[in-house]
């Protein structure tokens, strides 16, 4: 795909609020780095109103179907879009790098943390049971399988970005069994391929990322772990307007930023596209265009450091102006 | 107790590490503020090393029947010293300050936020199977009970401070019963109560109180969010060293610090004491001696503006040095 002479098929899918507005954005960098066919697909709370169901089939089909798709953000609703769509695409990782930038003012500008999330199972995979008024309960699920999976998958990612190893997050202390195969599992890969890799409680790892971040680069973590500190760390950076994301791990990918639908400054044109952009940069680097992926990045960060800015960075530009000065960049 | 003329027993428990060092200040502190009569029981790793338990039952007892209880921290064992202690004095909320201290050097100095933290079920209350080699699972138990309980702590607990209300941390959106009868039976005890309260996801939190701490007050948070999010407090007020907290709910309490056994300066005598006195602080207000409370607290914020420091704070102080100045204030 992409160097077979096949034009690749991406999945579009804005969503609610700002989604409409970033995802737009994203898909004319898109066009202006290589050769694409986008198929749009409906998804969220506005879709719910219309046809009574917020992630139509057709939709799910869409995102199992293209070679890649890139997801806006979801209201009410976005449980019941994003993980559906995280298993269409057979996606076991969600790759969440959080760093600074040049020109962006941030709680811990050091910060450069990239976080590999376990993407199937944990409380996420939970059987739910309301089993008397009173009691309700749900069953937390942690596989060998899963875990194994997603520690090669680190192993293999720091090796390729000559990274130094990874930090497994776990709260194994108190949840033995479940967090304890996650911790054990995940270490044994680091161990057969010979990649260096320690350990952190992750209430100590909200403490420690605040007072000195650059002892972590790749964290390794459960699920919700995963959820909780890579939004974490979007706060050391400087909001979740930067943090892109990138659902892997099968053939397909679904690229997403990490913030949601700001219904407070939906529809006025000033949502910042970098994050949905940056995920551009993940999503043609998952179809093989390292060269594509590495000219967004670059002219995103130029855009980041010298302006034009969104409000929530200070500034007063569109969406539109930040799109356009990215697009002269590339 | 405390005015009826019968002196408090206080069990004291300093576990390992740091709390060696760090009990015996506050001691020294609620001997100069009052009249109790102290029980010391050995628990924690070195305990665990001599008697075969990290947690002998005469301990358990001690803490079950003492009027108020003291303790440290404990090293790797400390899942199994600090929850049955919890279960032992019947605590049902965990009550953990976060603000930052004038002179201290803070990430968010603004911060100013209390965790009211469930602390009987959720994970915490987690029955594990591993069910093949392959399968793990915990079950997680919210009922009702305990989140009225807590609901109700919480309503009370705004009123006599004069707090403007209190926010719900949670993740009902994915666990949508445990999370969600958790977030509503608390929220409806606001109701009845006629308390303000609103809900925050807990993801978000992580990245809200970063970027603008001053928009969160009481947290009510279920026990694992409660853990971590207070952490991360600790994280952004500069860091666990200066964080109390109170176990408490029954009729007796169990006050600890935050912070674990720091293993890389035990032994030096230069551990902060800070946050085992400020605990203490909140013992003796358990025990009805709001006054002993105001004093306790007023000294060691005087030692953490003007000095003398420990280490961890920039300083070069010892733990004598900044116990003998917080008792010179008193
Ligand atoms: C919307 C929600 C289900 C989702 C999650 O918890 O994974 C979101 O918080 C995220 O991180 O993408
Ligand atoms: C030691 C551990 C079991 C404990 C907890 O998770 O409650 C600790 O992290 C704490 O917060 O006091």
């Amino acid at each position: 795909r992409g160097d077979g002479g096949e034009v690749p098929e991406i999945a579009v899918i804005e969503g609610d609020g700002i989604g409409r507005e970033v995802v737009p954005a994203a898909v004319e960098v898109l066009e202006a780095v290589g050769d694409y066919t986008f198929t749009e697909g409906e998804a969220g709370d506005a879709t719910l109103d219309e046809t009574g169901e917020a992630l139509p089939a057709e939709t799910y089909e869409l995102a199992a179907s293209a070679d890649a798709t890139l997801f806006g953000a979801a209201g009410e609703s976005a449980a019941d879009v994003i993980l559906p769509l995280r298993e269409a695409v057979g996606s076991f990782v969600n790759i969440r790098p959080a760093r600074a930038y040049p020109g962006v003012d941030a709680l811990r500008p050091e910060t450069d943390v990239v976080f590999l999330r376990e993407n199937t199972e944990g409380v996420y995979a939970g059987h739910e049971d309301r089993l008397t008024d009173d009691v309700s309960t749900l069953t937390r699920v942690v596989t060998k399988t899963a875990s194994r999976r997603l520690g090669e998958f680190a192993c293999e990612y720091v090796e390729e970005r000559g990274k130094n190893g990874f930090t497994v997050a776990h709260k194994a202390n108190v949840m033995r069994e479940t967090d304890g195969l996650f911790r054990d599992t995940v270490l044994a890969t680091a161990d057969e391929a010979g990649v260096d890799a320690d350990t952190v409680l992750m209430d100590a790892f909200a403490t420690h990322v605040c007072l000195d971040p650059e002892q972590f680069d790749v964290v390794v973590c459960p699920n919700l772990a995963g959820d909780v500190l890579s939004d974490l760390a979007a706060g050391l950076v400087g909001g979740l307007g930067l943090l892109p994301s990138a659902n892997v791990g099968s053939e397909r990918g679904l690229f997403e930023p990490v913030h949601g639908t700001a219904p407070d400054i939906a529809g006025e044109g000033v949502a910042n596209p970098s994050a949905t952009i940056l995920s551009a940069a993940m999503l043609v680097e998952s179809l093989g265009d390292d060269d594509a992926g590495a000219r967004i990045r670059s002219a995103v960060e130029g855009v980041l450091s010298d302006g034009p800015r969104t409000p929530d960075l200070g500034g007063e530009a569109t969406t539109r102006e930040v799109t356009d000065a990215v697009l002269a960049r590339l």
